[in-house]
């Protein structure tokens, strides 16, 4: 029976129409064909085809260095930032730049090591900084993967977008958090629920509540951390790692799947920190923009089944211990 | 230079970069293999493979009768509304219902004669008033056109989904037009500007000031209309014949197009009704997803222009006098 949800925090709703579901791995798409790394302008090598970098990082020895490369090109990065050859924001708006996640044409996120995966949520961090030291009311960072989500290059990488004003929706959702936090409600609760999926540290990921889209997933921290700017040390090793696994293990169900991650965060006022990851399966169409409300034709609790089922070689049949006694009360 | 564009009556903004401006034409699209009329469920004489018709309307001389099938389906149709075999509301919530548009198999509303356009309006306003007076909140109305705007069959179709509730989106558009109509003045401005699109009797299509997408275009009245409900006579065949030669237009410059067409109209309270089409041409990816503010690569003067000068076969070089009259202030 389709089930009409109200969002946990937002004046939204959503439509779990299990009538439609098919089976989880049925959203599994074939991959399309991509640039190959023989042309790719983002990677090493190639530096003079994009605009010189605002960031370089720089391995030397144990240690990353953060280099700007001016007019003549760094070589040797490990991740690089430059300004968007197409921007979408003016200079007098703000900014809008590409961070090269690393020189390895085909290593996405979800199979960085360690040091690779914290080195990127750094640069996330020093960027989200750096803008807004600048006076961005408002800095956005996404990762857009494969052609569906809107990717037209293939090669790892990520962008940032600064504006002058905070968007609405962001607003709205800052006050729907400032009286009484609703995700330090949230984060325990899904931690210990049904849609739960992984946990790292301080860090929580389970698939929402009133997940719009199927196979979305949450990553958020128990603790009320409103932006990048309070996450450090093991923390921050802590979110990369966890964000790291968690597309692995979507990956394990779907194979490389098209998706969008958004850092959700704000600058300046109180807010609660999240990285939110929509995989592009289900073709948003007319009722959805015209509504608002989506339909996800896969209940999230299912979503996180399968997920969960996944890391133990599909041996799990029902939800942990946790959900269980919650839906036994 | 991007521009950033605050909504005429929303809390909402757009960017409008030219930056990242191709040509109009650029936007066309092959059309990709659809399934064809022999095997699709909603050709006549499949009748079976749908549930029966809530409402068929068949021609009896120069009269459309309206007529429900039942168990036994009816024949010689011109149009037929059935429950959704997949439908994303449940009985309890709402209604789902597929609009067969004509037994064509080809023949989308574009290329509809005068009677067909207007038996389509007929039965969306019927169908609408139906479902109102059995208490929907909400009644959607809204056409996906190609698999890359929703649409999972080709056959000539639209849907309606009813709510129990006016979607938070509605409300928010409700109360932004409720002191004073927005609509109202916005369109006997764009009927003498440069986004200016096509007239007949009360109707106005044009391209809004801060649409989200290439392409995107408007219906609306100049008088304050609120719903389907008071559109009859010759204020409905001239909104049905706008709506289909605005189609006409734009498939004039892109060919075949993805899109998706919706109603805006409420069933209670004050509003002023409009149709908004929105191609599908650009893929809304994170940055939209998280912010709500879309990235629109093409202003919406220049997709005007494009789309006046088709009619007159690409010989208009600037706006109509109006629009340079109001450019020269």
């Amino acid at each position: 029976m389709p089930e009409l949800r109200k969002h946990d925090f937002l004046d939204e709703y959503v439509l779990i129409a299990t009538e439609r579901a098919k089976r989880p791995t049925d959203f599994r798409k074939p991959r399309p064909p991509a640039a190959g790394p023989e042309t790719c302008p983002f990677c090493p090598g190639r530096e003079e085809r994009t605009p010189p970098a605002v960031a370089a990082y720089v391995r030397r020895g144990e240690k990353i260095e953060l280099l700007a490369d001016g007019e003549e090109r760094v070589r040797g990065w490990s991740a690089r930032v430059f300004p968007n050859l197409f921007p979408a924001v003016g200079p007098e708006h703000g900014a809008h730049e590409v961070i090269a996640e690393t020189p390895a044409h085909d290593r996405h996120p979800s199979r960085l090591d360690d040091g690779e995966a914290v080195l990127l949520l750094r640069v996330f961090r020093d960027r989200f900084l750096h803008h807004t030291a600048r006076g961005a009311r408002y800095v956005s960072l996404f990762r857009n993967h494969r052609p569906e989500a809107g990717a037209s290059l293939s090669h790892p990488h990520s962008q940032l977008i600064s504006l002058p004003l905070v968007p609405p929706k962001m607003a709205a959702e800052q006050r729907a958090l400032a009286r009484e936090c609703a995700l330090c409600r949230v984060a325990p609760e899904e931690a210990r629920g049904g849609r739960f999926l992984l946990r790292r540290g301080a860090w929580v990921a389970f698939a929402p509540r009133a997940s719009r889209k199927p196979f979305e997933a949450w990553v958020v921290p128990e603790r009320h951390l409103p932006s990048l700017r309070e996450v450090e040390g093991s923390d921050l090793r802590d979110f990369a790692l966890l964000a790291r696994d968690l597309l692995a293990r979507i990956e394990g169900v779907l194979g490389d799947f098209p998706y969008n991650a958004m850092l959700f965060q704000l600058g300046e006022g109180d807010y609660h920190l999240s990285l939110r990851v929509e995989p592009e399966l289900a073709t948003a169409a007319g009722f959805e923009k015209s509504t608002g409300v989506y339909i996800n034709p896969l209940p999230p609790e299912e979503a996180a089944r399968t997920l969960r089922s996944e890391a133990r070689g599909g041996a799990e049949e029902g939800p942990p211990a946790g959900a269980r006694r919650a839906a036994s009360k």
